[in-house]
């Protein structure tokens, strides 16, 4: 039996296995399509600071239900027309691959969606795109050769611009199924809209019309390009930042200053002291001096944890407002966590514990994941936060089920350890892992104060209406016997019973600062 | 701000984002290397009428605990010298790129291997291969070039063969962690031995030896490469095997018949009328007739069924065998359904519910999944399957849980849609769920028959039990009355009894034939 050896384009290899990409059937491939375009003109937008607006058109063929047009437009960057070939139309290609937090990391979600199109429909992408400095407007029809990875350019045209407009408009027709998908896109947009609030975002289907306008014109800081963390970068990590360190004849300590991130001149010398590594010329490392290196630093336990500037988290308030606008819950807890980093990647953790109000009674806690601003609506069960969540110990928190509980968690990082490239379930990391649980068990030493204090004032009010209940009737009896007007002893009565009920108030803010105390320690 | 744009080789992009192939841990990694090298093992060798003979040997660094040496050795069919640097050291170089049933699938599994070693290691791979027709073997040490996607040759010896092995030997040494990872890998291989009674495996770690000889000699056919099956044949596939037609004089007719699976000359002509496509010459066709072309393949509904050939399933028998042998249940019902397919690709689901016996009373039914003879036993939460068996109605087959219920789903296809090349989760496409659904269904009918039967033996196994009881004391009432002894009095009854028992059994078998009969239908 004779076997054929032969290689893919990754063009080839993503056309044959499109449902890792999230383009496993009409309805996912419709919803995967929407929110690959979206997420690309956030990007667009907010990293450059510009305030995002972004429409989405949705509409179907005459002809055919199942042929299904999508349009996004936004207010963004714009690409230099001699990139938007390939920024649509090859595989493993695009600006995201540097060390910063955003959400489009793998540069293929919009290739996949134009690949989608062209075996469903056959049709090419529409690309219209301006950049604010050029004084050209570029528009383009593309679609992929497979077997070679590259862009085939139907038709192009370049015109002048005649008003100061920049930014992306895209437009593909696939073969989709808006009825199924249409739920899914809508919360999708709902939950981006709540995670982004600067954003105003239009969303038009063949039966919807939905629009959120920003409700702030605050944007947050965009993430910088930043450095990778010394804890946890790989071999071959050190080994081509080395190559590309230009001066060779600098010793490690300035190459390790110089290139990572939170080390300086005391961190360096200390690190080389502890790791018993010579301090040479770059050009004198060897192979295995390298493989050392990379395993002291992974190692070593005295580093700095990682500045934040390349990413961009909610933070607390934020968190909580969006949580309290989507799911209305009595009492929210919200934590951010300090940076930390796995493989190189800085991370933060943010998570939110939502309680009561229009909560419903559930068996196990209701969780809302996002990442990198992206909500994530799929393959819940396959999420690292999941198993986190199911693995609490949710009555060391006063909670017992069922239980009106929401965990929202949001992971920043210029990395997220997605399962796969279809961005909807984060892999089990146990560096995001411990930090997840961490949040969590932090939220839930909050959450633990907020019922305590709660179960206290419920103690408190079924006292008093004890005691409101009785004392018409003792004050009755009282007065019966002692001759003394019924108004009186009531009146004396109830003074006491506000002094019993306040001392005990007095009790319960005291276990309650102490609660807080020992949750903020 | 300026924004850099570059390309990424398929290796780079691996080697970023290893977790969606699920290298994200230590613990993961050590296992998707176990079952990457174990799988290509067992394609070398069944797929070729070869029994297989696989040896893993696991063993840790004296050094560091988690420095994890993983080798495994087969009997197989070996790799020609000249194959071996690009089929270890090449993302996406392989044999696996037809149609046919093969574990291996992305040419991508045993490159994230050596991948993983080098950047968390730094060593390389050891491989050692011969033909059966080659008189030598060939020794590689081999890494990757990242950047450029090209093996690294670090060490390459060619010998004269003193015997006649043949085989493959591939060494590695990862970070991993063998105390969490064993207790997985123990049941990969313990499920992968069942699924393949016609294998003898050994494993052997750090504080275990497990040893499978095989049940059966009898290996089941290879299955064939094969023609893809007209229906949902996309745009591209069939442009592309257009272009592959040498004879461009020939007619549509021609071409369908020729080209794809399970078309004869009526279907083609049948096809033709239906689809009001002209019989033109290949060279003729435009852009627009194939898009047609493909549309109307796809909604033609009078394909006949793709032929099995290209897979190679389990069979009702061997199915049934291994889930008693695995899970000790009191009942099995196995169904294997015919081949169907989706975009082009046949397929062919076998289902077994396990019932009673050792099983563990459960609220949910545990789920047993096989992907083409793969044990799949992470992110069961994203599975096509776990969805379709939450979404049965299981008192239609008389189940109510807490109940000894488990569902075993085996899906054989020349493509799996996998969620992620790390090959744990199928994904949603709607002909498979159909298809997994009806064979669920299908064994249910036969469940419930069983359990109908099983319900009327218990009724009167109690009838018995209370006729027994009682007819002492009737007998003794009755001898009183009537002077008749007691023993004859008790005869007779007994006799009646056994009358009325009989009549009910007959009843209950005829029901019985009626359930199994309806089943068949």
């Amino acid at each position: 039996m004779k076997r054929e050896f032969r290689g893919l384009s990754a063009a080839e290899f993503f056309y044959r296995n499109r449902e890792i990409a999230g383009f496993s059937n009409p309805v996912r491939a419709l919803y995967q399509t929407v929110r690959e375009l979206v997420e690309n003109s956030l990007d667009a937008t907010e990293m450059f600071g510009i305030l995002p607006e972004i429409y989405v058109k949705i509409w179907l063929s005459d002809e055919k239900s199942n042929r299904v047009f999508v349009r996004v437009e936004d207010n963004g960057i714009g690409i230099p027309p001699d990139e938007i070939p390939k920024v649509f139309a090859r595989v493993f290609y695009g600006t995201k691959y540097v060390l910063r937090q955003t959400r489009g990391v793998f540069g293929l979600g919009v290739k996949m969606a134009v690949l989608y199109a062209q075996i469903t429909t056959g049709e090419p992408v529409y690309v219209k795109s301006s950049t604010p400095s050029l004084p050209i407007i570029a528009e383009y029809k593309l679609s992929i050769d497979i077997k070679r990875n590259i862009p085939i350019i139907l038709e192009e045209s370049i015109f002048r611009k005649t008003s100061r407009w920049h930014g992306t408009v895209v437009q593909l027709c696939i073969e989709g199924n808006w009825q199924q998908a249409r739920r899914r896109i809508e919360e999708y947009i709902r939950r981006t809209a709540l995670i982004t609030p600067y954003a105003s975002m239009r969303l038009e289907g063949p039966d919807l019309s939905l629009e959120f306008k920003r409700v702030t014109k605050i944007i947050p800081q965009p993430p910088k390009i930043g450095k990778p963390h010394p804890y946890g970068v790989d071999v071959e990590m050190l080994k081509s930042i080395i190559e590309g360190f230009s001066n060779k004849e600098a010793r490690l300590k300035e190459f390790l200053m110089e290139s990572f991130d939170s080390v300086g001149e005391t961190i360096a010398e200390n690190f080389l002291k502890w790791a018993r590594i010579k301090n040479k010329k770059l050009k004198d490392l060897t192979l295995e001096d390298i493989t050392e290196l990379s395993e002291k630093m992974r190692d070593y336990p005295e580093w700095r944890r990682p500045r934040a500037a390349t990413l961009s988290p909610l933070g607390e308030d934020l968190l909580k407002r969006g949580v309290k606008e989507i799911l209305k819950p009595e009492y929210v807890a919200a934590v951010t966590r300090k940076p930390s980093s796995y493989g190189g990647n800085p991370f933060i953790v943010e998570v939110a514990l939502a309680w009561g109000g229009e909560l419903p009674l559930v068996d196990k806690p209701i969780l809302l994941r996002f990442a990198n601003k992206i909500p994530l609506l799929y393959d819940e069960g396959a999420d690292i936060s999941r198993k986190i969540v199911e693995n609490i110990d949710w009555s060391l928190y006063k909670v017992k089920f069922p239980a009106p509980l929401a965990v929202v968690v949001h992971v920043c990082s210029t990395k997220i350890p997605f399962k796969g490239v279809g961005k909807e379930a984060i892999a089990d990391v146990p560096e995001l892992e411990k930090e997840i649980a961490n949040a969590i068990k932090e939220a839930g030493r909050r959450l633990r104060a907020h019922l305590t204090r709660v179960e206290k004032k419920f103690a408190l009010e079924r006292k008093r209406i004890t005691f409101e209940k009785y004392i018409p009737v003792i004050a009755d009896s009282l007065s019966t016997i002692t001759g003394t007007p019924r108004e009186s002893i009531e009146k004396k009565l109830r003074e006491i019973m506000l002094r019993i009920l306040g001392s005990e108030i007095l009790i319960m803010r005291e276990e309650a600062e102490k609660e807080v105390a020992k949750v903020e320690r």
